[in-house]
């Protein structure tokens, strides 16, 4: 898709802001195109925070208590300890309008209504971790959910009928078409997973247009979550994280994208491609960089196709710097980048090089699918959808103990969840001693950005 | 290594048939090198069964009850209903000696003799199921134990001393170097998984100049399973399985790796290499192969990135046979293999095509690790390795419940492990009718070779 085409697209049949709500789209209501380059914080807090930054301080923001956002879900953030300029995180929550449509038609075409109800009725939420600069973080949260929108739009008849169509157009080539796709055990389900994938990378290629054309750099990493028809899909990119916490069990529902967690695709990938690397770094992984003297001898090492370890005799060319190297959080994609999947950096280069980063990086989510016909959703089940500033510092189980007791000793604000996004946030954050932010325990709170979504899913599948 | 290399090695530290017991490895006795060509059934059923086919006839063979295999071990098997001329499936059952020696030292001089003992006893079972003729599965099941073999001594500092050295020679180039392996989480067992998947890949290149000095073809999955310091390790390459049946659970040690569980690994090569389709195939997945009148319509499809299924507009190219092709048993890469991952197929080419297969097909197992010491291994816990004729008929489930309601009726007999194991193959293999081999229920039984071990797990760490 091209960029104009996506401007014309979003012009025509854009988001509105719904005051006093969450943004609602995809009605034609009017829209003015986001300025990429316009620094904000995310719409649901305007009037509370205006993204300037207080010196020394890091305020925690949430919604304010006369807009509540939908589903009655919670919010908070933090901007980081001065790292960056910017809190460099955005947050998205809307609602998503598909129009139920037969593909093919043009827009100018009357539609052609295929069920009672002419649009279904999406539930979105997105946090977007922005690094080198806020921009493809601004540019995702505003373009991720039309492209969504839009996808889901191409495919509706795959997602309407009670089995995907071989033939989107409804028209049969071959009889036992249906069989073939139940064969493949092809489900609605699967074509809203493939509906995300490509929407993510659509939205990369937007971005990437957007930042050459208006010179800007950096990434984002991108988790969104959409409630369809019954069932939840969480979409993640990156190194944030989605856990279910419910009474008795945490589940987790996404999984971080990292250089550690992403080895093997990345070595492989220089195995096959070796150019890429330009002779300037090496794919083995070693547990530390070698060094002149570690020539000849035997050291522990892995190469793409290995999940154990082995040992390999030092050369020369082992010395160069590794493709992915250091460990936890300090690990990095060719001494660049810390998360392996995401949104942006196109034009990102190895400092000092020509060498290029994007191609070892992927825009394409996992999506995990939570079906809540076959899960028994409790009062006080509670989605969290949170950047990596608070599972750095929090554990999952952590999380879930909070959570629980939260909700147990505050059973009525109608605003408690976003009272507990903000204890969550807080706990992370820490206090300030001194030049330092330290937990209760006096060990090192988070320094990083935090934001959190915590969603409440009781009674949702018969509301919506 | 090469060839030469091997067979001298092999010469000199083979293995010895030892009478009245399973092989055993690596003490030095005298070894005969197996011919590749000379067809035959495994050692441990001579004098049982001579691998010649009885015409109409299927009988399932035992090892004999005068010579027991190692840990009391159950073995059966029975040939296909005449899909091809031999049994393809292959096993082998041996002790491996590990001998504790300094590395880098020439075979002629001194061991150094590191701890008390002078080895270390690992247990191995290995099935093996051929395709395109017997050879290749013949050449792994005599040459695989070896390669293990060898790639533990290797490494063998790696594997008994607590933490695995950075240095295999024990010098220290950089003070800090076991914190580095400390932080990278590097433990035996990791060691242990690289020996196993640098033993595969060799034993793979082995086959390979074998195959090509004696002008043979062929390939074979490999399910090895190797007890060594009171753990477990199942490495898997292909669509073998293995399971343990416990009294209230089946815990599954393998995934099966064929083109439908590899689908996006094998699409991604052929995005990345698109000369290895040579413009014969697409790489994109259909439910069904494309027609003419498909041409211009929007059809389900996905790509190497989609775990979803998405819409696309079918062009020309589009109509090329599939990468990946078929559903279930019947999947197929590049219309040849029904299978992603094993040894050899080096000179396999698409039929009336130049077209390689081999680049697709991965060497490396999946290894996965059982320790004793942290699960509560109670009377009459099985391990069941057996090859796809009999999962083809029979689920984890099915399997399990058989092993149980057998030991619990076969509480004495010491051979009552290769009586199960007769049991199992027996039901997959079903009776003759007519031309046709049935189950109970008259629905089809298996037609495929199936090969199965039934492997007692209960004291061995106290034992072993």
């Amino acid at each position: 898709m091209s960029s104009i085409w996506f401007k014309k697209h979003f012009l025509k049949s854009g988001s509105s802001t719904n005051p006093g709500n969450a943004e609602s789209l995809g009605r034609g209501a009017e829209q003015q195109l986001p300025a990429a380059s316009l620094y904000r914080r995310p719409k649901f807090l305007r009037g509370v925070c205006s993204g300037e930054r207080l010196p020394g301080r890091r305020p925690i923001y949430c919604p304010p208590r006369d807009r509540p956002l939908q589903w009655g879900t919670g919010y908070a953030e933090v901007i980081n300890a001065e790292k960056s300029k910017f809190n460099e995180d955005q947050a998205t929550c809307c609602q998503i309008s598909v129009r139920r449509r037969e593909i093919g038609m043009e827009e100018e075409q009357d539609w052609l209504i295929l069920c009672s109800n002419q649009y279904l009725i999406g539930y979105y939420w997105a946090l977007f971790d922005g690094h080198g600069g806020p921009d493809a973080a601004i540019i995702a949260s505003n373009y991720l959910h039309y492209c969504i929108k839009q996808k889901l739009e191409e495919v509706v008849e795959g997602i309407t009928e009670a089995q995907p169509p071989m033939h989107l157009s409804g028209c049969c080539i071959c009889p036992s078409d249906s069989q073939f796709v139940e064969e493949k055990q092809i489900q609605q389900e699967d074509v809203v997973i493939g509906a995300l994938e490509n929407a993510f990378q659509e939205c990369d290629e937007v971005i990437g247009q957007e930042m050459e054309a208006t010179n800007q750099s950096g990434g984002c990493t991108a988790l969104a979550a959409l409630y369809l028809q019954g069932k939840l899909y969480v979409a993640n990119a990156g190194d944030s994280r989605a856990i279910l916490v419910q009474k008795q069990s945490v589940v987790p529902l996404s999984s971080e994208f990292t250089p550690e967690t992403e080895r093997q695709r990345i070595q492989q990938l220089a195995f096959l491609c070796p150019k890429l690397l330009a002779d300037e770094f090496t794919r083995f992984e070693f547990p530390r960089r070698l060094k002149g003297n570690d020539i000849g001898q035997k050291i522990l090492y892995r190469d793409y196709s290995m999940a154990g370890w082995g040992y390999k005799t030092v050369e020369k060319a082992d010395l160069k710097y590794p493709l992915i190297h250091g460990h936890g959080k300090q690990t990095r994609l060719l001494g660049t980048l810390a998360v392996s999947r995401g949104l942006g950096d196109h034009q990102l280069k190895v400092i000092d090089t020509d060498i290029e980063v994007k191609p070892f990086l992927s825009c394409i989510p996992q999506v995990k699918v939570f079906d809540f016909a076959s899960r028994n959703i409790k009062e006080d089940d509670v989605l969290v959808l949170a950047t990596d500033g608070l599972w750095d510092i929090l554990s999952n189980e952590e999380v879930a103990q909070i959570v629980r007791s939260f909700l147990k000793e505050n059973r009525t604000d109608p605003y408690r969840f976003s009272e507990l996004a903000r204890c969550l946030v807080h706990t992370a954050r820490g206090k300030k001693n001194g030049h330092q932010w330290i937990l209760d325990d006096n060990s090192p709170a988070s320094y990083d950005d935090i934001s959190a979504f915590l969603i409440p899913l009781y009674n949702r599948d018969a509301d919506c």
